[in-house]
């Protein structure tokens, strides 16, 4: 199968680091289709940036027809629902994909984020998909997503402290990370803190492999019924 | 004061429908500045269509720096976050000001709004502002916007109807009319119906000149931080 | 218009201050009829003072049919639904006025409120109203009500820091002032603490001028029925 | 022990029903003493009639020291905190002693009261008792309390429809009777519904017995903080 | 009357404990029939420990018919759900039991319980009951069900510090023990911290008794209809 | 990788039935280990046979650490906690995996499950993940469990009557089948209602299929903290 793994923002090096992480969770058997809209924020940290992404990554999507899944890789699910207008075939986003999976590994999870300005996106999120009551906490570690592309900032121990505080303070039984440009910490981080640390590129991949072995389409009644045909595209 | 009254989507003939509302609403001295994208759906009706106007909405914003405040007028107070994050003016969406107004003169209040696809949107935003358990149930009537235009359609008996049933199954003691277009039928239906009736672009342009008044100006802690200077314009 | 603002305790420096608060939101079009009960509590802190507070607070309301709508200035919203019972002009509590307003400025805020016996009454109301999830933190500073009445205190000093710690440890974006007596303070301390800091009162009066200008009027349909008129008055 | 049954209305016939039915949840050791305020509302439908009814009820609990506990016999649960904050005796209302009961005999319940108008207040108490989960729908049944004084009324009537179709369509696994004149048809309704109809009369009686032999009382901290001697009465 | 009160785990010291709280609650006219099952986990701390407790529990449900009524006296209320299919007799969790009274004491109250890993479970019930939002927090002292058995353990030094932070940081109103293994401290505690502080025990106990007077059942419709006649025993 | 399905009721047909839409939901290169207990009910059907399912199952997955993952089949999860204390292996619910899944695919779901009695337990399990928002209703077909397993029952239009009404009713747009033994049903549901029908047992299998790929593991904090080795196994 392929999946469309679509990193809402227009910075290629983490559209790269995202493309590898998610090959490598997808295995040999299914082609990833890693691209970034053309224009639109080179980071995405708040509504702003969300907003102005969308309508540069609805035409990746309309783009790629040949993708079986897509997978928006921003931790905020930019885009989420109106995608899911567009095509029927399975769109996972990278913060439900941690979110969901996280559930089923613990009692409670915290996330560890970026900016404090992306926290209460992510707020909306877990109230509107359910399992704000799952999520013992939303931690900003302070780091800009960009200072995730430089290994010479100290980002990493700045994500160190806040997993160690969610977890004396939060009693979070696991973490979720909140930011696609975190997806090469995960497996270090879960040796390190002895808990389950979730990188939501990962799990979307996986769930849209599941997702499509099982056949399993987006509806299409109600919110999600397909958009009319003279509506797709309009003039920028 | 300006407000700016900004309909969302780029059908002319509901702009003016909406400022001639906003108009009466905000008395002599307030003068409105009524205004559309120039790109984008003609109707939003669903995730997909709120994405699709966002560009051209926030562009609307910038170009106008003489309002005083903005009402987002569409129901599902598109671009609702990402306008705070451009501006410390007031910005209030028409949702959001009839659900909040409805809160103060009722115990339960339902919505009465145009298509089904639109109806998950709503119960997003009334998740996230709180006030879900405010909200008896969201009534979809069948209409879709563009017929609201058109005085021959029976919009209105089906309006009717859905208030009728509202007030008989939900035990509603107030209506929220779940769409910018609708908004010169609230007098008439509050006297035909007993009930209040309300209409956000009314709603939300007093509200508006309340906070202008009172000096009251969006947060810029957390998640409405203003955009950096070299974010806020993109080539699209 | 006429707005009776209506401070449930019987201390008259306090309902003078509150006038001068509410002549000040309103402007010169609005004439403030301020009042307090004859008898009843000096102060409203808690349950109690509240019930006792209540005949003599319909009886004002009885006794001034010549006010467009009603504000009850005590931030417990004491009486609220009782009064709505009375009329169907509206009637704002300062309260669920502050609460509303601090909802479109911000994606959270934090009380600032009196004494510590007051909080379980405020996070009734929020629960009722729908807005709990909106409300970070309530936060008592210790000012007992009459406390601020008396210049020589330091009570400004207790109320600043209960704000900072808002502001820190709760990430509140605003902060409602959880007091008619803070009245006075509102616009000082968002100059000095950069956030909006609401005063009820002045949301209260200016929400009364709106529903006015609208037309709106209590639901008469279920909990707000019309007492009907035998049990109007009781021999106390 | 001394229980105080404190019918909240002025209607002697419906004290004295109320009286008979806390002698026999009792028991013989357990002396009664009923009483109902000088002044006040004959029957107690809604928000209005409850604030008027509080001077005279927190009147005849400070004449009624000799009571071990008190009884809240009016299904709104009036005066309930007021009440806590005057005594560290037991205070319970017969609605939440209903509401709670029913949670350890049912997985849902439904409540069958009066009047609509009642109904919105019922709603409040569950939210804020946090029993609103447990609670499958209140039902009016259209009668008013002082019609189920009357032996020619169609009162039983009604209320039996509601439970039938509480059943069939709420899935209600017991019914909460909504009115202290409700008290004695509780028995009958078991037998002839096959499941538990409760009383909230007789569950709040034994809860005061159960508190008075575990000698626990209310508590002093927080919200229920006792009220200052000077505060505890006022000319009327 | 006679209560069967059914320690769920296997540790005979305890049950004896428990019989002794429960019969000084119960006073000289009930007979307390104290039973713990034959085999299973001597301790209960979890969800596997109580998942192996459950095949003994119902055996001794089933084994003792003469009893009016059951309390399950392990504070994560083991086997709740299912005892109540077996049996219309009320069956009373001594967890539920601390929470409802303390709700009609308090408005709001901390529960300190023994291990962490029990912390989960408790959330749950709280959630399913409907009381998550009366419950400021769970707080674990550490202390092993085992330990409370050992008069050299420092288990009461380290409950009084959880109480101790519960008042100051939780703004807790009441206490609710969290094991029926601190039955024999709630007296001292109330004392020594001047607020409520509730053993499950206890409660259970009275509840139990209340129920039995008033002749309330388990309802048998829904969820807790009655197991068929050839489900209820299986060899294992 | 080896999957242990684990169906908790002793019916081999059912086991049967379930290893085969595991094995085509896993594909050639996952083994599927399919296995019941040796002795407990025939049927799950409700909180009694879930309580006296666990020995047994549990009993299972000890007997068979040779699986990478363990899928519990039975749509209310039993056991699911207690599993996940004594193995780190990913252990998932085909309950939970159908309610996820659903929420990656639609904004409401409603489930189509077995006896009412049956209802009580999964709305539990749906406020306990968090999920209870996304599920419009849980609607019993009235099939009991091993009526499934009989070709001349009716069970097939009595759920399909349920699919009809959940979308027309409750306007949902998935449904999630609730019993393990529809297992057969989802594809031709599926085609003929033209919405996602979902069955569980096919999304745990990729999910733990997901999940051992990525080297997710069960959290070891908190409330599933390993079970001590003298706990896990006690006479029966």
């Amino acid at each position: 199968m392929r999946i469309l793994v679509l990193n809402p923002n227009t910075t290629a090096s983490m559209t790269e680091k995202i493309a590898a992480a998610a090959r490598e969770a997808a295995g040999p058997d299914t082609e990833i289709i890693a691209r970034n809209p053309r224009n639109g924020p080179a980071s995405i940290e708040g509504y702003y940036d969300e907003a102005m992404s969308l309508a540069g990554l609805l035409e990746v999507i309309r783009a790629t027809p040949e993708a079986d899944a897509v997978v928006l890789a921003c931790f905020d699910d930019t885009g989420l629902d109106a995608a899911r207008c567009l095509t029927d075939r399975p769109v996972i986003g990278i913060g439900e994909a941690g979110f969901h999976m996280a559930s089923m590994l613990s009692n409670k999870f915290s996330v560890v984020t970026t900016l404090a300005r992306s926290v209460p996106a992510l707020e909306h999120n877990l109230h509107r998909y359910g399992l704000w009551s799952r999520c013992a906490r939303i931690r900003s570690s302070g780091v800009a997503v960009l200072e995730l592309e430089d290994p010479a900032s100290d980002a990493s121990a700045r994500i160190n402290e806040q997993i160690r505080l969610a977890i004396l303070e939060d009693r979070a039984e696991a973490i979720v990370l909140g930011c696609a440009g975190m997806t090469d910490l995960a497996a270090r981080l879960t040796r390190e803190h002895g808990l389950p640390v979730l990188d939501g590129v990962a799990c979307a991949v996986t769930l849209a492999q599941s997702m499509h072995r099982l056949q399993l389409r987006t509806s299409r009644l109600g919110g999600y019924a397909p958009v009319p045909e003279h509506k797709r595209v309009f003039p920028l």
